[in-house]
């Protein structure tokens, strides 16, 4: 399985490809970051981050994205760029029909290092030494796009196999209370049947 | 000149298409609200979001959009879908080469009622009179759209103006310079030719 992960932001978005292997073997296919001018208008930002993202798409052609999932952050003008460039990331693998899962920084840094509030360099040592990297990926936006497609590929099959486990059980639960709704009818019938005794 | 407003959102996005004519004369061409399950996921929401919006600029082919910049608001999940909504529309924009301008809520409130602080009973108020509409264009989210296109059309020209002032201004700015440099430069080959004389 190949993901994409992508840490989005307008400043710079981190873009990173990993394959994943046999048990927790993973292997790093391409990594870069992409920058937009301050000074350029919002939409064209936003343009030149969606051409970037659909030029990965094509040559990469991986399985899923990953994205960073934003909650709040001390800048708010910050905070709405990456909301408006994650989006803009979403759209164009939904409009391939891949799937977009977003996880949340603490995720990431959860399973790359085994601790949810491991910092920025702890989460750039591991994703180096995981990707057997011959040196750190820089900057951190690069090394956080490589964390969240790993995060991606450990967390799926877990995630995927719960959704399935889940639904299983939703299914068996509708078919015990359509049980005991025919029971409750074939009561009534036989009520009736019988003249009702009440 | 014809502009779409988009009061962007995930639950519900409204859109509204304005026509400017002379002076202040306004007409509305189109107003609905796209509604995207809540329960879908984030991805299958901003593809539906912008699959309507490429549709409404295939009918209508407006000149410009003028999209709802958000700050901050109570919710920050309601925000990030927000903004990431705005992104995929000004994204829609960008593509076809259409200006994209966002204005905050108050410079609408204060383009379609006077002031900045109006609440949205006034907002709606003044667009449905300023449009002659038979009735108040519901729910909310399609009266902000229709009052975001008045705006644009309204503050527009002012703002381009504006611009062009600011460009011509540092024009001169760059003449006047150059021309100091070029009598400085006069100044030193008197100075040589002369043989200098400090």
């Amino acid at each position: 399985m190949r993901v994409l992960g992508v840490d989005p932001g307008l400043t710079r978005c981190g873009l990173g490809v990993v394959d994943g292997g046999l048990g927790r073997t993973v292997t790093c296919v391409a990594v870069d970051v992409v920058r937009t001018p301050a000074d350029s208008d919002l939409a064209t930002r936003l343009l030149r981050v969606s051409a970037t993202v659909e030029e990965w798409l094509d040559t990469y052609q991986p399985d899923a994205v990953a994205v960073e999932r934003v909650f709040s952050q001390h800048n708010v003008r910050t905070v709405m760029g990456t909301a408006q460039a994650g989006g803009v990331v979403a759209l164009s693998a939904a409009r391939r029909g891949l799937p977009v899962v977003f996880h949340t920084p603490s995720e990431v840094k959860a399973a790359v290092t085994g601790s949810g509030r491991a910092d920025k360099n702890q989460v750039t040592v591991m994703v180096t030494r995981l990707l057997k990297l011959p040196k750190r990926p820089s900057p951190a936006d690069a090394a956080d796009a490589l964390a969240l497609a790993i995060c991606h590929l450990w967390r799926e099959p877990m995630r995927a196999r719960l959704a399935e486990a889940e639904a299983r059980a939703a299914e068996l639960a509708r078919a015990h209370r359509a049980k005991l709704a025919a029971a409750a009818r074939r009561n009534r019938a036989g009520d009736s049947a019988t003249g009702g005794n009440r």
